[in-house]
């Protein structure tokens, strides 16, 4: 260990005024989830290799683990780190379905690893905040406007910019691409989910050559997914569109109640969409889906998503259908502290510095600190007596608000508290006085700029 | 995903019941850690495997990545999964020593993984606490007590079985060692080590063939390392031994200023020695040493432990000295709660199910619910509008202590709420009504039997 170490690339790692940022984004978080009576679980980070690779397909870069002392033959320990929550979720569920009561309603927030190459929002460690809601053999499509409403809620309520809900319906979809007679239904979808990155034209032509569209039915599919309404009105739009299955009937009763139920609540810095091209690659959704976005972030692409999928997990006697929205923390959190959007106030919890005016008198500026301690005003005891200017800039360089300076006691003078950003300094009691209620802990500031959006 | 998962030996994962207490305890660690001022960082979990490897000797188990899609040839990622915090947190001051204010004070709650063979109080995934004090070049004697008693305040604000702190100074073994003129102090320590396993006779004699002492000279070594008092008594008895040191004095008089700012402040559940047998093995100790034992439990042997560096990393320009201790979160709870000593009051969040009365109405039920939440009250709305009856026990199965009967806005009957315990209930108003405070959350129990302790 003699030289500096350079940081690895994928590896975030923050500062700790940056941390101040993410644990009360995580607490925040936590604090929605539980009001609305989700319980928080961990999982261990390992999953077996065979349940990592649904099907025996592996297209995540994950990360095996090799005991380092046991040798090439038995290392590899058939482990790998999980590189979401859904697949460890999942795997929890079945195996302590016999403890659980169902619906069984959890939150987590944890991180995941990919090997990917690390890219802006993209790292090889992250963190996520998941939130699920998984019925035994049943999961009433109530809870899809459930779930998706704590999330608006948990968002709303961070320090970070305004984000946008996009959702979407994949009964809506299929039932569209069924009515209209589409032969392939499941690659017309994966067609139109290029939407975002090729022009309209050319995925019309895909939806000709690769899905076996007619030019007609391949501009229906391109119309259906243009549509894009904040409230429910896609209902009459899409209806204008001439196409009749039950299926598509279904998701547009679900979309509309996911819409109007995450509209409901007077959120400030959430908007809720129907999105009619939100379609999510992966194959297990199977009704509601979404995507959230963030405002002046959407070179991130998605800051989170999920959705309704009917076998979360399968044990042969018992299917396990859910539905969840997924939060990427880091993906989110670090490009906002990199750019100075939000911010710790300080780097410390400390909101007072007790000086020291001898190392004599060390223990009464310790009973200081133990009396601020017992009314809950985190608080620190000078390293070194130094004169009392050096002993504010102390604290100064560490952002601590007020320092106290003990009453001699053999003399006339009692203890005395400075502001040092104001530099009042007034008499106090160590057993009475306190911060104010902003000083008392570090804050989350949002750039002026930001709030003016 | 097809047939039920089998647990991970050594993987220890949660129920949510246990999840409260765990989560109660790291919330409660950390209060305690911030009212001292100490600040959180959490790092990657990865590290270089020369970093985890001191000076290329590896003596722990450690868990290498492989990234799995890369191929044999350059899969290996060259990172390890650390298997404790003190050497991220080394590699963290080093790398970002330049954004750092020293002396720099941490705590770090997280898990650590070693590929051990798991057994009761050491698991391949486990969560520690650690808190340390770190300077650039210097760091005075007064942080070995600061960061001593934070550790000594942590464990007796938790709902554990008392905790014994065994306080010993390597200052004071070596001092002792030098002054009786023994030829190998280092052997001489590793040996008296060996007390919790060999008999003091055995003992005696490596010390004899080991470390070079002579008969006389092992005896007072075993005199020495009898020596265990509850204050600073310690210090006449070892005079009385007759061995004359500088820094025999140095590391008297540092263990018992550690022993009485420990002793000091009337804890309830935490007792502090100096027991002059504890060496811990660790080479890098250079003062301070402690190791932490809790009653009941001493098949685990130490539940926590650490100590002062005088070199925790190098940069070659400066040196950080630091001292700390690392308390074992996993290591204490999972056999406590195993044990039944400690469990959560009820494994989900919500103090309040809202019935539903049928499924049109359900929109009044989450209206009710969103104005308790309004006010911090977590719920949730029932699941589905069966008969009342089943609504209540549907709450008892998962411990909510309250069902909440929405009135029929139509008819003359308000709202009431039902304690489903004693089955009192009374009218109520969502915009009001409050659960009495120990209802509010999971509450961790600690058994009767514990308590009388």
């Amino acid at each position: 260990m003699s030289a500096k170490p350079t940081p690895l690339s994928g590896f975030p790692e923050l500062l700790p005024a940056a941390r101040v940022v993410e644990r009360e984004v995580v607490a925040s978080l936590s604090r929605t989830f539980e009001l609305h009576g989700f319980t928080n679980i961990e999982t261990r980070v390992v999953e077996p290799l065979d349940r990592l690779a649904k099907g025996g397909e592996i297209d995540k870069e994950i990360y095996v683990l090799r005991r380092l002392q046991a040798g090439d033959e038995d290392g590899d320990s058939g482990l790998g780190l999980h590189f979401d929550l859904t697949v460890p979720f999942a795997r929890y569920v079945l195996e302590h379905a016999g403890h659980l009561e169902f619906p069984f309603r959890r939150f987590q927030i944890q991180p995941a690893w990919r090997g990917e190459r690390p890219q802006e929002g993209r790292y090889r460690q992250f963190t996520q905040a998941d939130v699920d809601i998984v019925g035994r053999d049943v999961l009433p499509f109530h809870h899809d406007v459930e779930v998706m409403r704590v999330m608006v809620d948990a968002l709303d309520a961070l320090p970070i910019p305004p984000v946008s809900f996009q959702f979407n319906n994949r009964k809506l979809i299929q039932g569209f691409y069924r009515g209209l007679g589409l032969p392939d239904v499941t690659v017309a979808i994966r067609t139109i989910d290029k939407l975002d990155k090729l022009p309209a034209g050319t995925v019309a032509e895909l939806l000709v050559s690769d899905a076996g569209a007619t030019p007609e039915q391949a501009q229906r599919c391109l119309e259906l997914a243009t549509i894009r309404v904040a409230d429910t009105s896609f209902v009459d739009r899409v209806r204008a569109l001439g196409v009749d299955d039950p299926l598509l009937d279904e998701g547009l009763a679900e979309l509309a109640a996911v819409v109007e139920g995450c509209a409901a609540g007077g959120h400030e810095h959430v908007t809720v969409e129907a999105n009619l091209r939100i379609a999510r690659g992966l194959d297990y959704y199977t009704g509601t889906v979404v995507e959230i976005f963030m405002a002046g972030y959407e070179r991130l692409k998605s800051v989170g998503g999920g959705g309704r999928y009917d076998a979360l997990a399968s044990d042969g006697r018992s299917t396990y259908p859910g539905v969840g929205v997924s939060f990427g923390v880091s993906r989110t959190l670090i490009p906002l502290l990199a750019d100075g959007v939000v911010a710790g106030s300080r780097p410390v919890p400390s909101a007072v510095l007790v000086a020291v005016t001898d190392e004599e008198t060390r223990p009464a500026s310790t009973a200081v600190a133990d009396a601020l301690r017992r009314r809950g005003i985190p608080c620190e005891v000078a390293a070194s007596a130094q004169k009392f200017g050096k002993q504010i800039r102390y604290a100064e360089r560490r952002g601590i608000p007020f320092v106290w300076f003990p009453g001699d006691p053999a003399g006339p003078g009692g203890d005395q508290v400075k502001d040092i950003r104001s530099g009042e300094q007034v008499a106090a009691d160590p057993a009475a006085w306190s911060p104010p209620e902003e000083d008392l802990r570090p804050q989350v500031v949002v750039s002026n700029e930001e709030k003016k959006q």
